[in-house]
């Protein structure tokens, strides 16, 4: 017989009773029925019940056994007495009879029981991290990451695309995120950095004349810690095509990530045909580029409503040409109780106020607002917004650009507030049309809004003759329920455009050459058209396993402090390790 | 038709003569037929003759297009004439006429052609890297790679293993070679290590109740270069099982190795069943732990025969007790200029010389050795090797454990130059029963030989009482063709074992809670047996794809000076990346 064990926990069924087995596991639970011993016994695998009376050679070892200690035993498989089988269990009409118990690795007083639903604090969890890894629903979500993974691959594979891997030892990129930098040993001074993504590297490959790349791809950004968001590294599906325009992109993406919601979705609705939503669109109906589209609230545009009204607030306001008034609708929302509630609320968010209109019977306009707008307005409110008795609007005025977050906010609120949303479905929807270009208020200029490597809309042409925040880029995201899980965009590969795209936000060819020496120089020597995409594996696996936090479906995470409690990192370096590095710390300065 | 091509340029067969058709690619190669331009349009998946003449309304532009140019072209599928076909291509009983021609992408004059089989410099093929790819060998060799790694993972998986990914910023571990540090920006003075490999972590994944990991590993060393060696990273197919013993460990690897190496082996045999060479055994008989099999010759002590013979230098050798003799049978190599040539170049390796018997006809022995020994032992020394006639054998004598790797590269050398390696197949086998410790002659102190996580043969009882230099590991290796491709253990999942493990070798228990922390923790909680191996996913692609440079089979490598000649890294930090990072660059001591 095998050292260790002839069946794992999760194998007899009723077809073994009576033989003799071997089963090796950890004590997830001990109970003592009246000087009857029985242990749940589990693995990797599932549990089996271990049962130990007196009269068994092994009872002595058993009954020092403790919860986690790892036993193998030896008994003959028996059906349980009737009445006390567990259905909810694939070995639940069996248990053993122990007849030998040799304890393989025993286990010290839990700081953190495996067995049974307790929270506990993360610190804990993250330092005992192979305790909190034993525990059912934590163990569950690794496996069901590891499932997504597997399918990510293939389907990718299934749609014509092979795996590469890139460089993880790189140079620092300038644009994007902060980078992780690894001190160069025998280059003294000098630093490789992690890649923030395989962006460069992936658009290389198709220049290398590689057709359909893709990689399960870790990323490293060293940006503050922040609750959606991994410290240090993440996982990306990454993927980059040639010879494809954006309708390629989608028509490749779509199937494999609407396959791996539908099959890990748990019966779930997934988006069959995901609407293309302009990202001024976006903005404009759902205050955000990552809509939530479970939420059944579109924004409307209302300005006309108040110009010029009695309404003096919006009235002045409108005066300005770029300032607008939105209205969000919110059905059955016409109690003065919820009204003020969101008033509240908005003035939490450090806004001045939420003015509202309710509707009473007979569709009749109530509030304050109403009021200073008079009856035919009111009336005009409501029958573009398609609402009736019981039901209220919010509106928010200003400049577009610096309220539309609040204004999104504010309908997530009342979606949420008056339980609009489907929490068992999942919405997808691609968001395209980003600007190419943004005023950057912090540095006076235009810069890239996005990625800096992709083609405008219009090309060349539209570089040269549009007033270059009206320009469009061939860039897209996946949003789902609320979160972005993707992004990408078609390339530019023609290097005049490229060089014209980087001299519109300021930078000259020379400083091109010196930060993308590679990119550019691979831009001279027959560049195909190209482009593709990367989603986020971290965010996918954490939507489709109903968790909120990323460190519930994450193996070995660092805590939000970015310090690996299990590991002990970072740690100090040796003065040899800094002698060799040619670095020495610097404290800062208090 | 879509934008850039109706097929690629591999598809194309007689079944579709007659139709209109769109490609896209690079012009491979370029001819002028007397007026009539013949372009080979090459994509990642095959070739495509195009025509053009004058007739042709794309002829301008055809006219204008050189190498590596990537084009469109729409046209027409054609039969090529009679006689012209080219059987070796898919496309080639075809041929389009092409009736419209547009530049996707021009090229400056190429620095590295991409036609044609020209050996280039390092230093081009690097910093030209995205052309060097495109050349049709290491082309297929990437693919090779990815399809290797595809295939290791789904065998792993058939024999029930489950895909993990592990950290990549993690703790510095002191043991082993040299880590990459990366500096943590919100813990001034402390660094995060980039693994070595992810031992720590597989092992911790054990512990977790996990059952059988694997993962295509990036794995990470600062290590000086070598030519059998990338510099930075490379890549490891790392797993781990949990309730086993070495055996379970070799019959769930071994088909994964085996199915790889006859999968990709275009027809070369590959060992069905698998020696297992121990330790001590392989050095004494091949003079090194990873024995090239292919090669015939197998060494043998010989030492009687020259105890108190007249060879006085051997003699004499042997009156000390760990001296020994021995011999490396050279059939067919006795001629002089042979045995003079292996003395030249011995004497090259650094050694005095390389003794040596020639037989002849009637198996007389000849040579200088012979003459001073005598003919019985002559004949004595023939027998036991099973010599005759035109075969030679070589002597190395001293004490084994210094003599053991130049007898070992003796032995190669012989194989060599006699033609006795069959350079068409795949020896494989495993190295069993390493030693756990060795003598450190830098530190005058007992350390661990591999892997101080192992298990050593006998337990804690072997630590307790046993001379801790003849102690074996629970530790193996796979060999290949002279190279180690795979290298695992059964670990140590005992506490109180490891402590004593690493008493022996001269740290306490607190260093060992000080540098593997959350390990020890681990062993306090239950710990189940455990092992696994490591296999290095590049030199097996390199063995198969039948190349002996690593970055033949590599996508973006840097050069042996660890510089990535395409990004340009590692490169210099801002000053303002400095200052987060609270390092300074220290320049060398000259």
């Amino acid at each position: 017989m095998h050292r260790y064990r002839s069946h794992t926990c999760g194998a007899l069924t009723t077809a073994e009773v009576g033989e003799h087995v071997r089963l090796s596991g950890w004590c997830h639970r001990i109970r003592d029925h009246g000087g009857v011993l029985f242990i749940d016994l589990r693995d990797h695998y599932g549990l089996t019940q271990v049962v130990v009376d007196p009269d068994s050679p092994a009872f002595a070892a058993a009954e020092k056994a403790r919860s986690e200690w790892v036993i193998r035993i030896d008994g003959k498989v028996r059906l349980r007495p009737e009445g006390t089988e567990n259905p909810d269990l694939a070995t639940g009409a069996v248990e053993i009879y122990a007849t030998d118990l040799e304890v393989l690795g025993a286990a010290a007083e839990l700081p953190l029981p495996v067995f049974g639903d307790t929270d506990y604090p993360e610190e804990t969890r993250l330092k005992y991290r192979f305790l909190d890894l034993r525990r059912e629903k934590l163990h569950k979500n690794i496996m069901t990451r590891g499932a997504i993974i597997d399918a990510m691959r293939a389907r990718m594979k299934t749609q014509g695309f092979f795996e590469f891997q890139t460089p993880i030892l790189t140079a620092s990129s300038p644009e994007g995120a902060r980078d992780f930098l690894v001190p160069s040993r025998l280059h003294p001074g000098t630093f490789y950095a992690l890649p923030q993504a395989p962006q460069q590297y992936k658009q290389l490959i198709m220049m290398s004349g590689f057709d359909r790349y893709f990689q399960i791809a870790p990323c490293f950004r060293d940006e503050d810690p922040r609750a959606d968001r991994l410290p240090g590294e993440f996982y990306q599906l990454d993927l980059e095509m040639s010879f494809v325009e954006q309708e390629d992109i989608f028509a490749a993406v779509e199937p494999v990530i609407r396959g791996v919601f539908e099959q890990f979705a748990q019966g779930k609705p997934v988006t069959q045909n995901w609407p293309r939503i302009p990202y001024a669109e976006s903005l404009r109906k759902y205050g955000t580029d990552k809509p939530d589209l479970r939420n059944p609230l579109v924004m409307q545009d209302v300005s006309e409503h108040f110009r010029g009204s009695g309404f003096k607030v919006f009235a002045r306001l409108l005066e300005v040409e770029k300032n607008e008034v939105w209205a969000i609708p919110a059905p059955k929302g016409g109690s003065r109780a919820f009204c003020d509630r969101m008033n509240a609320w908005a003035q939490g968010e450090g806004q001045p106020g939420l003015g509202y209109i309710m509707w009473r019977e007979g569709n009749e306009g109530a509030g304050p607002l109403a009021k200073n707008i008079g009856p035919e307005r009111t009336e005009a409110i409501r029958l573009q917004l398609g609402l009736s008795a019981d039901d209220a609007a919010f509106f928010v005025a200003g400049d577009p650009a610096k309220f539309y977050k609040f204004a999104g906010s504010a309908r997530t609120k009342v979606g949420e507030d008056l339980n609009l949303i489907d929490t068992e479905r999942f919405e997808l929807a691609w968001i395209v049309d980003f600007p190419f270009y943004e005023w950057s208020e912090d540095e006076k200029k235009i810069d890239f809004s996005h990625n800096p490597f992709s083609m405008p809309q219009g090309g060349l042409e539209a570089l040269q003759t549009q007033d270059p925040l009206t320009i469009k880029a061939f860039q897209y995201d996946i949003a789902c329920n609320g979160y972005e899980i993707a992004s990408g965009g078609i390339r530019n590969h023609r290097p005049e455009a490229m060089v014209k795209a980087f001299e519109l936000a300021g930078y000259d060819e020379a400083t091109v050459i010196e930060r993308f020496g590679g990119m550019y120089r691979a831009f001279q020597y027959g560049a195909p058209p190209h482009g593709g995409m990367a989603a986020g594996v971290d965010r996918i696996v954490m939507l489709l396993c109903g968790v909120s936090n990323l460190r519930e479906i994450s193996l070995f995470p660092m805590n939000q402090q970015a310090l690996d409690l299990l590991m002990g990192a970072p740690n100090a370096a040796t003065p040899k390790q800094l002698r060799e590095l040619h670095i020495r710390p610097v404290p800062p300065s208090k």
